[in-house]
């Protein structure tokens, strides 16, 4: 059986989703499903979220991965996990997010941008990190120094990445797979434009490939 | 009444000073004052820290909001509380000194420049922090990644900042104010140019407002 | 008698080495020595690390610096201790690892990029830090802006150091030297070319000195 990390890694791409109200999530990730990209991670900076959770994985059983991005304390984890998510994501690397996600067996992907957080991660038993926010924080050349003392890491940069430079990205190894959220952006959504969103998933996931 | 981030919030601008002869604090903070700017950061980078505070609020009673800068354990903090000095600001997020303006009622906001730090802070209580250092952190590009995760965080950008750069950071509604140290620079101090000191405060209050 | 700062602000530079074949060490070692940089840092980013330590060790006895780099835990810094290192470097500032120096009395030098790791290191009792990764971080825009408010800080950067930029990082003077890795790179030690390291080496030393 494949892992989380196998999975992801088949991916290469992870939409990051943001949504403002729950029953978009639907048609949105019925494009992404259609288009070649069976997963979603939903952040939860929108109340929102932990509804349109729900509803997708209500919508499609076992056709979409679904994870609960932006996770910065235990009651959203519990909320998360409730409704079905199956991984976490949190932006900054937090011993009592990750000891919750332990104790309810669940995988985190916490982020990190320096070698003091990555060797945090690893005494907390952490082996996959998101590299957050990746561009801002020096973006290939970081990554690169980051990855050379740990090279049993696992790494998911998110955060400025576009179909520019995410080749360069997936070239490294140590990455799983990259988040981005150009094709699920917040206009799109609120257009309610599925096609644009199916377009630019076809066109990334060709580009991965 | 006012709360301390009401007021900063109504500054924009916060003078940082790095003070070599403790009473030049006086025709400097009158400078400060008299052209619109009542709040100074004075840090203890120089051991004349506290007396100048000391003489600053001696001075100008109730004229000028006064906050310690640079502070980075328990000891700076009982001498800057002991002399009047209304908030505390550190460069880094260390919760020993946190815990220690906890302990004295004092408002204090550290330093972070990552996710992770932000979590800690929020963590220790902390919602105002500063971000530091800001232009070789990232600048814009990072505080705004930086904020996107916590929209209730509230930030004060230091290091780097100009004239040119100020309203960008201004602009995102997360900023409370920035510090800037080049009205008050330690050329101007040390050449006791009290003029120059009042025109470049003329002018960043102008262009603040 | 010098101490391990002392030294280090004497050779100004300090080589990087990761080595596949620990019989490597040996000629390499060589060429630094004769060329006037008696200091290695060996990284244990692979298994032969310790190997060439010892090696290295009993090849030069008492010619040569070494100390151990890229270490991550506890085991390490044992092994690096056995064989000899004199000095313990690593990627991030991890507690952990820092205690584990301080109970075997040997000096550890741990990476930090930011004001907030420097305070714990500052706690932990630490007051020479890493720079690292020095140029992905912000290089010496960034340095300059960690250093203000830590002026008794002692400093190394690491990370991307090259002939261009090494004057620039040691005219500030709480840098004590640079790592560097370029006349030590893989491909050189791959094709057992001493003559090159030995003529980078020189051109190195004649510029620090």
């Amino acid at each position: 059986m494949l892992t989380l990390i196998d999975k992801l890694r088949k991916f290469k791409i992870i939409p990051v989703i943001t949504i403002e109200r729950a029953q978009d999530i639907v048609p949105l990730g019925e494009a992404l499903v259609k288009n070649g990209l069976p997963v979603a991670e939903i952040t939860f900076r929108t109340p929102a979220a932990a509804d349109a959770i729900k509803l997708l994985k209500e919508a499609m059983p076992n056709k979409i991965l679904i994870g609960a991005g932006t996770i910065i304390n235990r009651e959203q984890i519990r909320q998360a996990e409730a409704v079905g998510a199956e991984f976490i994501v949190s932006p900054g690397l937090n011993p009592d997010t990750v000891k919750a996600c332990h104790e309810l067996d669940i995988p985190i992907i916490p982020g990190i941008n320096n070698p003091t957080q990555i060797e945090q991660a690893m005494q907390l038993g952490i082996n996959c990190v998101k590299f957050f926010p990746a561009e801002p924080s020096g973006g290939l050349s970081m990554l690169k120094a980051l990855l050379a003392p740990y090279p049993k890491l696992e790494i998911l940069p998110t955060g400025g990445i576009n179909l520019e430079n995410i080749g360069h990205y997936l070239a490294l190894p140590q990455v799983i797979a990259c988040g981005g959220s150009w094709m699920v952006n917040n206009k799109l959504i609120k257009a309610k434009d599925w096609d644009t969103t199916g377009q630019l998933t076809r066109q990334v996931v060709k580009l991965v490939k």
